[in-house]
């Protein structure tokens, strides 16, 4: 699990006062960022090496609001990987008192730079489940 | 079920050359909005009396990509009403094909303007199922 | 000048109530593609054929703030065209009384797909000043 | 002069493969957030005082584009303080090779919740320009 801390930007509120539900999602997607640069193959790499990883599903349970300025902590995991998809979980948390605000994952699909599906290759599998890292030691 | 036109925006792409995933959502509110509106009641007057109908619960699917500047149709309709809760479903299609690009569905409780959960009104439940119109007539 | 409409989405608004500063830009680039898809060369073409017109200059000056659900009317011209850039200019207006709430332009550089800097292809500039479309008359 | 790190999320780019010109703008924002916290009054604390300091005029011009995951660096200073607004200066620079990115500023009016215009409170003028802050050493 990596945790990354987010701060609530002004332009992520919305007339509710709140954060808008669709910035979670990009906070899950920054999760996904820092989770892969933690098991040593960040996605940026991912991508330059020919393989994308399309978001297919994604699914959100919205407990509590955030709101502007309040720092919150995303965890992020790999919780299923076959050969041709992989599942991350995440959890938000409001830093300061650890509530948790939404739960959510979302489902990928590997695909070349053309957009056909293909199975995630090795080295990117390893990777996402930390059997890579770990057969570095 | 009511049908909304969207084209897809150069902001709204992502390095990917398509749609990002989070876009789809803003498009689900849109077509919300407009379902409260072909229903009788705007959501802008729900909200302006008093009730907000706050996102607890998104899910959503992704088949196919959308590009910048394709014509999407979004189709909305309401599949549980419950005392509290409010559960729209969606389909996403590219307008010249007809193909479907992406479904989901979002969960909405009402509350309060401070935020605090209540009964959904029964003019606000009325219109979004439609007997409210039909009362009318 | 090409008027285009555009509904105030809620993920637009922020926690002051109002669609937040950065909207309009967005409104703007949609205020040009609608300008070149009137003017005959729409901007999806003009990618395509291997021009981007990559925004090196943004100017905004905002009078009055806008609501979400309003109907918003954005004028769109261009103002001034080089051999290497085009200015578009903008008036944002709420529909309903006319009101002039945003005035902006933006500044574009041709680049080709790879991002260096080139002439505007005489068919581009052609169709962004209306020259093009006049010639077919 | 207050520094602020940014890394380029993916939701921040677009079909061009680079950041968006509108991100810019929500970095600035956070660079103001960061600012007033430096100077020991949080905008957070300012608005729950009951001034909002909105954004009436934006400027902004793009020498080179940024790219996801890179990390950028905001900085932003406070360039004219009147009675009754506040302008800000902000520089981002790709922070591996400190090459300048983008140049902006945004001139700000204080109004109140009700979005009536009014003077800047001393208070919140003092931390602005940093006299408060002196003051208190």
């Amino acid at each position: 699990m990596v945790s990354t801390e987010i701060r609530v930007r002004y332009a992520e509120t919305d007339a509710m006062g709140i954060a808008h539900h669709t910035a979670y999602l990009v906070w899950f997607e920054v999760g996904r960022t820092e989770y892969t640069r933690a098991m040593g193959l960040p996605y940026r790499q991912v991508e330059q090496s020919g393989t994308r990883l399309v978001v297919v599903e994604v699914s959100c349970r919205y407990h509590q609001p955030a709101r502007y300025d309040e720092v919150l902590v995303v965890q992020t995991t790999v919780r299923v990987l076959t050969r041709a998809t992989v599942t991350f979980a995440y959890e938000v948390r409001r830093q300061d008192d650890q509530t948790l605000l939404v739960e959510g994952s979302t489902v990928h699909a590997a695909t070349d730079s053309g957009g056909h599906v293909k199975r995630i290759p090795e080295v990117v599998a390893a990777s996402l489940t930390g059997t890579g890292r770990k057969t570095k030691g």
